[in-house]
């Protein structure tokens, strides 16, 4: 249903469904629901209207039609609020199409968001974990693909923690408001009462209020999309050290086993790092998802331009899906990474024998003071032991 | 079934079916049927195991499932394939997951190419007769928003015509050949004859024979987004223009005319060019895609990338299909499209009345001639009237 | 100096010099010679030490000489601290090139930003003013080109000053740390009170104190990014609109006038848009250049990566200077734009009498009070009338 | 000079000084000369006059004043011009700032890519070397990071001569032509005979004619920058690949040693693969400044547009020196790369030996028959052996 065949990470996950077809298409249809509610509070519509808005909404279940017949207008709402109306008069009073598709939106977001942050909890919780049962083991630090002095598994998973830690401070920061600006983004269509109504309409939503309609004032979308390609990345950096220190000739570490997992067509004997592959798929195309928003938001000609806001749409929901797919992968992979001492020591020892030859090894110093920071950071932002 | 709810630009179109997942599954499995045909011409299987094979391949049609399971392997050909040796043992003799993968998204790439290049030459053919039929049809050149100069509109169409067809001809002429490497790229698992096998393997699936595995020489991939992104910007820059000179206070061209198109849910005296935004909208997200694909190559490690490889999937069909509505979309705008001779005089009387003061027209001096430039590379290519 | 001829929006702007070679020597340099000041303060080096340093530093002038000597490292802080130490052999103690480049790009960071939140908030007083005096003068608003319904022009500044202010205000509150993890990234190398020096290393430079050493935890580069990217969006929007606005058929606003501005090389006539113009233009490469941040984040592997951080330095650089460089051009733009109501009312009566027929013009409804919300969360951070 | 001190893959190399603002300036009064030149031909110019423009271009030298200038007008000739034309009345006749914008790019990247083509010709005989002399080496294919099948070192640099190959192919297919429009597209300004005068402007150039102006039709632009990407993303490939190899549990391969290089500032035992990570510094950039040249084309409004092409100078430039300078490393990495055939060995027998209890090691079949193709592929082109 959501072409998740090419997307393995975030096939079957919470995100994939929060942002499919469906789930804008009921984003939409509540959108258009909560604004007959804020007008029939605010009196604008009598009583009942938005019931009736409620129930014509209930009866529209097909994007795949709608998607087809958004090319009338170059996007759903037309042909949403069309369907609306002819059973609900009231429905999409003194609206426009954007003010629907943006709030939508948001709520996709806001939606979605909870999701990832739920996961990169839980990611937090088992990275918390990893950095002080491992805060004095020794393994070999690397740059450049060298291994160059000695450091702890305990501080490289405090890194992978700090990272997830403040992409998820930045993705909870960023503001999700209500769209209300109705044909040109004056409100006017909304009546006197217009400034009242928004409010009323963010409340129905659970959205924030904005200063302004933002219609082509983006904030909201180049922050969403700038904080989760933030998120993609802290969780790729994890993917990426895994996929490194599960080598073949490294062996410190392995993706926990489950059945059916990490197998090849053509190789029995191997144990594929497949979590970690698809987190780096991910983080490996958020970016450019992430570049399509920032670079619409300075063409945005006008109050409405013609391209740049529909090009949000699908990077939109990429960033959301991909990065949602991508931590709750990272859930996984970091909840049952294996991790192997020996063998960390094992390479270790090499390196070491080298550093006594130059007299240059200056041990761990101060890695496990560092470790305590991280996990000092994360508790005062709440992080607690994972159950 | 394809999120095309946000995607308006390739809702419905012959592309976005071409790039679905039913059409990427319905492709994995004709590569898998196809090298079994080659292996039983090259009596590698025995007789009868390809229509074997044939027969359960057609059995699987579920890629939801398929997507989902596809999480195990990080790809979806382990699970097809264990599906299929199910019913038919001989199926993925001597394979891997890349081959078929690989293999499947260039039958996917030449089944859409093909309609985006029937698209590109009935744009073609609707711009050549703008051209021919403008050729001297006087309008204001504009540069950096101000009128300049006189041009003629035929010159514009030619330029559009020029960069369709430029972008045309780089498309048909990328090599998407099969893919055919085996676990490691040695083409070893494949037996004696392995090199015997290939052209034939091409032959059964209507792909060119590369000179090696390509698993991580993506040069195929690279030169595809490479090209579908030129095509997208060729059919961008037309979008550009028509809504420019679509815009009330310009008033020279109009989009065609259809039921239910261009309308607003706000505004029902506007008339919006519709075609015109959608395929901007696409020519807004290739160029990121592409650039996807073209990062991903410089990381391709070794035999097999634990990302880059998937990384390629989702904007490999987003080029394809974002490239193919704009095309089915720029068909359809350039077939139609109203173009008003007197607004262009009466916009371009202004600037003549103006460069009279400078004693500065010089008028539209070779543009017609230019026109026939045009018009000349496009015969020369193939180019015909459009019927 | 700075290659500044393909780049006019930032040539000769104070960012360009805060971002040149030479500001970037002075500061690695700066970050070696705050070094053995923070390392002179804790008695780690004996007194006269960080003067013996900031003497020798003094004496290192040639950026092009070392770029090209940083070709032996892959980063020029080799060479200099090799030519630091000739000089005084203190310098560079315990540390590594990654600390002395990331510090030296916090530092080349937070002076630029400075530079750039002036611009903005210089952009911020003069849309304010627009706002305000124009906060009833009416206008055509228009969607996808077209007019569609009464707005007010300070309703448009309105949403420019908002996107700027909440651009402001995301640049700001980007933290920029010092960098100081030595070899590995734990410390060792600093010896046994490494802790205690970074909070003197944070004091002698003027930066943050990190919770870690984030050598491949790259939030602060990845925060930065985003956020310049956003500025430069919402500059951009503002010459988008100035550009349509400007637009001989539409004729509303002019760019400042100045001797020698918006020429031509071939058409005395005309009056070029040349500041939203090279607004624009970076606007259009910024996101790219922070795309190139955001997804080198993910694959900073172990505890440096090979290549990932070398791809972020000219990239970091061309989102500071670009941007700082349409923010003193947009400051200079808004600061002197010529806005014409007379034309805004002809052009907007057209629309008015279509309305009219349709019975539909709402007016320009809560306009007025918008620009007021908009005026109040600018006064909120402190936003001052233009001096 | 030329902001290189964060460039260390191009700084003090040929590309570098070939597109240096030395360069650019260079190419734009090669460009004003050559007009003249060619006018002066046709008799449009009284004798002597290129002698004139020729002379008075070479008085032009300082790049960083005219940068400044150039922000009148958003580009730099219209300074030049006026300097051109104070000592050469004839300089610039007919013409227009774009016209020699576009023709010096084109120069620019003419010379530049003779550069770049010399360098992949370097790199593809070295690669050749290593593929003939390694060509049944075996070593450990890999794949997802594991060790998967065995192949033959011959094998993987066969893979990279062959993306070499191709991408050398490509770039040298690019037409580079000159830019002769005028004010408006129309060659209007260049007079009665403007037709003539392409071939002969083409001539005086070395560069290609042109079908029509390509002021808005940016095709040349956008193939430049997609195939010194696919160039890029060719050679960031060997960089990863050898990377990997010369990872410290790997030690399959090693740079070319000399003096200075490799080293450290705080491990002395290290010898760091700075080639290599050079190489990928600059793959991971042009991908990004590629796709700006490819978003740039299907923004470029009408005859000019405000912003697309000024956005496209500096990343074209970025895209052929960042290439350029990767080529350059390359050649320097492949011509003395260090092959380990007893470490592949030993690493090779740890995977033998488990294929061995999996009764599952199918050998390197036909690798070095691959090898034999890829080497054909490349003869065939005209590929010799290094000298």
């Amino acid at each position: 249903m959501t072409d998740g065949l090419l997307s393995p990470v975030r096939a079957g996950t919470a995100a994939e469904t929060a942002t499919a077809d469906e789930a804008w298409l009921r984003a939409l249809l509540d959108a258009e629901t909560a604004l007959a509610r804020a007008q029939e509070r605010l009196g604008v519509l009598p009583p009942g209207a938005a019931e009736e808005v409620a129930r014509a909404a209930r009866a529209i279940t097909d994007p795949a039609e709608l998607a087809v017949r958004a090319r009338g207008a170059g996007n759903p709402v037309v042909a949403i609020a069309a369907d609306l109306r002819a059973a609900a008069p009231h429905a999409h009073h003194g609206s426009t199409s954007q003010d629907i598709v943006d709030t939508a939106a948001m709520l996709v977001a806001s939606r979605t968001r909870a999701l990832i942050l739920a996961d990169l909890d839980r990611t937090c919780a088992a990275l918390a974990d990893l950095a002080e049962r491992h805060r004095t083991t020794p393994m070999a630090g690397r740059t450049l693909g060298q291994q160059a002095m000695p450091t702890t598994f305990g501080l490289k998973a405090a890194g992978w923690l700090l990272g997830c830690l403040q992409a998820r401070r930045r993705l909870a920061a960023v503001a999700l408001p209500v769209q209300l600006g109705g044909a040109a983004g004056t409100m006017a269509g909304y009546g006197d009462r217009a400034l009242e109504l928004l409010p009323l309409y963010a409340e129905e939503t659970g959205l924030e209020e904005p200063v302004l309609p933002w219609h082509t004032v983006r904030t909201p979308v180049v922050e969403l999309g700038a904080a989760l390609a933030q998120a993609a990345g802290a969780l790729g950096k994890i993917g990426t050290d895994v996929l490194l220190l599960a080598q073949s000739e490294v062996g410190e570490a392995a993706e926990p086993a489950a059945p059916g997992r990490g197998g090849s067509s053509a190789m029995p004997h191997k144990r594929n790092p497949v979590l970690a592959t698809m987190i780096r798929s991910a983080a490996l195309q958020v970016p450019a998802q992430a570049s399509v928003l920032l670079a619409a938001a300075g063409g945005a000609a006008h109050e409405r331009p013609a391209g740049e806001w529909h090009a949000e749409w699908q990077p939109l929901r990429d960033c959301l899906r991909l990065t949602g797919g991508a931590a709750a992968t990272a859930a996984e992979l970091t909840g049952g990474l294996e991790v192997f001492p020996d063998r960390m020591k094992e390479n270790l020892d090499r390196l070491l024998a080298t550093l006594g030859e130059h007299g240059a090894d200056p041990g761990t110093g101060p890695a496990p003071a560092l470790v305590d920071r991280a996990l000092a950071a994360w508790r005062a932002e709440g992080g607690t032991a994972a159950s």
